[in-house]
């Protein structure tokens, strides 16, 4: 059975996130001075195959743990929805 | 009123995804032959304050299309929640 995972990965709140201060200076460069906050992180999909939905989340969050992200500075989080 | 936007950022499927390849190598060099069709993508979380919901979106739309997405390459989905 195939599974498609999304792994949302952000940098944790307390670590300086430069992309996402760039982006929010150049946007209030262009005038819009009703934006803040603005973080960066990154999203993986992939297709994964596995017997059943237990085994593929398993699967999935241990990729994410030793490959996906870095677990001093992300945080992670997992969808996972079978493909027809 | 503040709201939150998700703006997420993936390369158009035509376009080489060399960040997702090499996490699927790496995968499969772990020994993980059940994965495929990685790519790798951007999320862009950011706090907009607008009068109502129909301008955060218009905003949050024109920010994409002008500085977050590169309309070349990447399409983007936007999603937008009232903040409390």
């Amino acid at each position: 059975m195939k599974f498609k995972a999304n792994v949302k990965v952000m940098l944790k709140p307390s670590v300086l996130d430069p992309q996402g201060a760039t982006l929010e200076r150049a946007l209030k460069s262009m005038g819009h001075d009703n934006v803040s906050s603005i973080r960066v992180g990154k999203l993986i999909e992939l297709v994964l195959e596995s017997p059943d939905a237990q085994e593929a989340a398993k699967a999935a969050n241990d990729w994410a743990d030793r490959l996906l992200a870095n677990p001093n500075m992300e945080n992670y989080s997992l969808t996972l929805e079978p493909l027809t």
